[in-house]
């Protein structure tokens, strides 16, 4: 494959991204839109591929790396669509079916992390892995990856934020914003979360304030369950509280700390500073991964 | 393939199983022997291999399902050795290089809950599905299971009994067992964890009493962990613990409560009862998972 154009998607509550690019990652163009109705939104993005693959030439595949939740399993017969979610107007709806009417090309979907994690695969803080996990934490808290190779799905896909965590009530009273769990990891250490906890934006703490020691805390303590069940070769972090530099160093120490030797790899061991690590492509990773999405539609409609 | 013999070990901490079978699963010779020193207890299978494919005929590959940690990754240097272990002796045993030396033939090698969780798949609760998690809970509690139809590994394997789960001392004081981690899901829930906490064996716990409440309790918190980490299409559960037929409807119970309608598939909220299920092999699927083993080992054999 030489010279193939991609439209990438990524779509967001609040807003879509869509952009034209090639397959070495480079963006042509790019438009930036509210997210309203599916409808409309869609119709947006439609209308951005054909004027720009105008200019450009024609896409060989669309991805789209999409809010959730949604069914990503190209064999289901409800692929491509939104599952119940309070955003009002898009239970239900099909993000795949219009682009599919409107271009007859292979079209890929699939989560926003699973998306991000593959940018981060191809192009930045994963390369060569097949088996690792991509994280972001900031308004929400989610999680995807590959394991050998493959995107992770079964019955939908990850909800890395919602896995259940020890909490210490006379240490932290706070007992969690998530509606439906309370103190699970997303309701502890989101970024609205700390905000609720320590009544100001996260951002505004000062590094030394005790909020990003409880913060890393919680961090460790997932990744350790993260580790403990999937085994990934290396985990991501990206998102906007994990943009706080003076996070990742002590979400390393307190991993080591919980994890307390009990996986013996050296990779963990001797090499934690390469194992956990900051995203590289923070902003980008989404439309790039739409990118590979495309890609690997492309792939799996010629090899099926 | 039709009428191929494979050769399967279930290695053991305390005992070995060794089996000729057919690739249809079914046993044609078995021995057992306790686990001695690494050269003893592996001179011991192969000479049962050898002794019976005489009768039987030749071995088309050779499956392990052993106990870990171990490196099962084939492309690795250290492919098929037992990772520190306080079981003296085997640190560091060798366990593809004595059968590789006596028989010209693939070995397969994986942890003893994958090679579970194979068997599972060949010929019990998981069959048709590619994403799926088996959970042995009994004297230790382990998980392994297919991703995508391939094994789970990556770094290494997984540690699914070392996962951190809430504990509210309040309701139950015991501070876990497990010598790394404490209150970790092992600490809290395997079979010896239940004893030390309630003074008496786990089997002799009348099926009233509160522990099997709080056992259950821990299980769901734990299925909600791996269910939000993995989206596996079933789970499946075995080992000594999970055999008290009166759990299992008290761990559908809790998983549901503490999802809290989070994800939402019917698989999970309408028919949880096919969702998560006892194993149906009890006992005979580690040497049966053997055997897939090494028609996977024959299988990759012939492909690469």
């Amino acid at each position: 494959m030489s010279g193939l154009l991609f439209g990438g998607i990524e779509g967001g509550g609040t807003k879509f991204v869509c952009a034209l690019g090639t397959e070495t990652g480079q963006i042509l163009a790019e438009r930036r839109f509210p997210t309203t109705t599916p409808d409309e939104t869609l119709a947006r993005a439609v209308d951005f591929f054909k004027e720009r693959s105008q200019s450009f030439g024609p896409l060989a595949a669309i991805g789209v790396a999409s809010f959730g939740p949604l069914d990503p399993r190209p064999a289901s017969a409800t692929f491509g669509t939104i599952l119940p979610t309070p955003k009002p107007g898009w239970t239900g709806a099909d993000i795949v079916g219009p682009l599919r009417s409107a271009f007859d090309i292979p079209i890929g979907l699939d989560t926003d992390v699973n998306g991000a994690a593959l940018g981060e695969w191809r192009w930045g803080a994963a390369q060569g892995l097949d088996t690792f996990i991509y994280l972001t934490i900031g308004t929400g808290i989610g999680g995807g990856g590959l394991v050998n190779g493959e995107l992770m799905h079964g019955l939908l896909h990850p909800e890395m934020g919602h896995i259940p965590l020890p909490r210490n009530p006379e240490i932290d009273p706070f007992e969690g914003n998530c509606p439906f769990h309370g103190d699970c990891f997303e309701g502890l250490a989101s970024g609205p979360a700390m905000e609720k906890r320590w009544g100001q934006i996260a951002e505004t703490l000062q590094s030394d304030h005790p909020a990003w020691d409880l913060e890393a805390g919680y961090i460790a303590l997932a990744l350790r369950s993260f580790i403990c069940t999937l085994s990934p070769q290396r985990i991501v972090i990206g998102g906007g509280v994990a943009q706080q530099s003076h996070l990742m160093p002590l979400i390393r120490e307190k991993t080591l700390v919980t994890l307390n030797g009990y996986v013996q790899s050296p990779d963990i061991l001797e090499r934690i500073d390469e194992y956990i690590v900051p995203a590289a492509l923070e902003g980008k990773a989404g439309i790039l991964g739409a990118f590979v999405l495309a890609e690997r539609a492309l792939y799996n409609s010629r090899k099926g």
